[in-house]
């Protein structure tokens, strides 16, 4: 079975004064049901790619894992969309609380995650990698280069992998957080070292989206579009360059813009 | 006390072939936790403003409220971000399933809730509205020439609720679901009559979107953006004329154009 990304679609169209009926390629949207240890344990939405790495991605984002090892078996129904994980150790449920908020005071007044899975997979980055302002333009344009499926729908997120030089591995969803769990399944399976590594993103950095590439454990994020001040605080207490807004010849340094070379 | 939907910040510029530093408004990300009947139900982050609205339209979109009567008091804490939430029945407590996955034949095929509480609350469309074209394009006009947040940070969703003619309400959030919730909490709190009333809203028709727009009862959507396979689908089932990519004299009609008139 081969699911598809997109799909023909007959709508009405309204140009040059004239509604006309014409053909569309509209992005699907597929359900997907995560069973743990037997367990339902969430449904999302997503462009039906990858998976494999989207099961492994999320699980790793509720902070549910920590390890690709910590997955002993992941079966995937394409056809109902059900997704079936058995773990290793129980300490899925041995963490009743991953879901409740938590707000310390002991890290620092900006340092405020609100889900207690966040502070035990959040990593405060060591990264050593500078990069040139026409490198952070060049993955940008080289990422949306390679989206034809956005080209075609106007409806899909892009993410990729990168290191200074060049694009490693792109993902494509509906939902941004998607395109990063695809990325971060990726990572994981893969064992791609990622300290000094990118991730170049098509969404707005919100707290959520720079958690997320704590926990994948990048230095550096480029988006196209603008951050949030709580992710800008985040990305200041974890050591993470964060940069908005990159369209055409221009950028915004928003955190820790030591990593940014104007040579 | 009153908080702030956006913050200047110091930023580095790269424009014209420099680095400067400069001054920059970002928008503020302000994580609210929900407390239903004493129990913690929900943490979420938003823009504050709005936060009664938000909470209401919240609770409505989830299924736990039908009536703004279900709830019998609201306090908002904004310096810590809670919100204390006391329902009259014991609804909530008696729908344990309320996110448990729900996959039905019954409704024709492409009708594929994901989530009980959608079916016992998301409504076909009995609206009458015919709209013509130019007002179609004129909404998203009037809705955006009111965005002056976006302007400033680039970093947020508009909704409004809108008769054919004029723009009624608007609401602002860094989550585009958020700012349909406070649309939802809006009409509810004020007891607006839906079933004639247009959505304009700046982000994609997902099918959570769609779902979002027949619980609050409006039988046209107009967006700036692209719609899903799924959310096209559900749109036809549920007899709502759904319209995307609204760009300066052009739009897609996707689902039900008897509505749309070009005179």
């Amino acid at each position: 079975m081969v699911l598809q990304r997109s799909k023909k679609r007959v709508i009405t169209k309204y140009q040059n004064g004239k509604l006309e009926v014409v053909e569309d390629e509209i992005a699907t949207e597929f359900p997907i049901t995560i069973h743990v240890n037997g367990e339902e344990f969430a449904t999302m939405v997503c462009t039906p790619t990858h998976l494999d790495e989207l099961v492994i991605g999320f699980l790793a984002s509720e902070g549910v894992i920590l390890f690709k090892d910590d997955v002993t078996n992941l079966e995937i129904d394409e056809g109902l969309g059900f997704a079936y994980v058995t773990l290793k150790s129980n300490a899925f449920t041995n963490h009743p609380d991953h879901s409740k908020r938590f707000i310390g005071s002991c890290c620092g007044k900006s340092r405020q995650f609100y889900l207690q899975s966040d502070v035990r997979t959040a990593k405060t980055s060591m990264s050593n990698t500078k990069m040139k302002v026409e490198q952070c333009i060049q993955l940008m344009n080289t990422m949306q280069e390679n989206s034809i499926m956005f080209k075609n729908t106007g409806g899909v997120h892009n993410a990729a992998l990168c290191s200074p030089t060049e694009l490693i591995v792109d993902r494509t969803d509906i939902g941004r957080h998607n395109a990063l769990d695809k990325l971060y399944g990726y990572s994981m399976a893969n064992s791609i070292p990622v300290r000094d590594k990118v991730i170049v993103f098509s969404g707005r950095i919100s707290s959520e989206v720079l958690i997320k590439a704590a926990k994948i454990g990048v230095g550096i994020v480029l988006s196209k579009s603008a951050p949030t001040d709580l992710a800008i605080e985040l990305a200041e207490d974890l050591n993470i360059t964060t940069i908005g807004f990159i369209r055409g010849q221009t950028f915004n340094v928003y955190s820790h813009p030591e990593r940014i070379i104007n040579s």
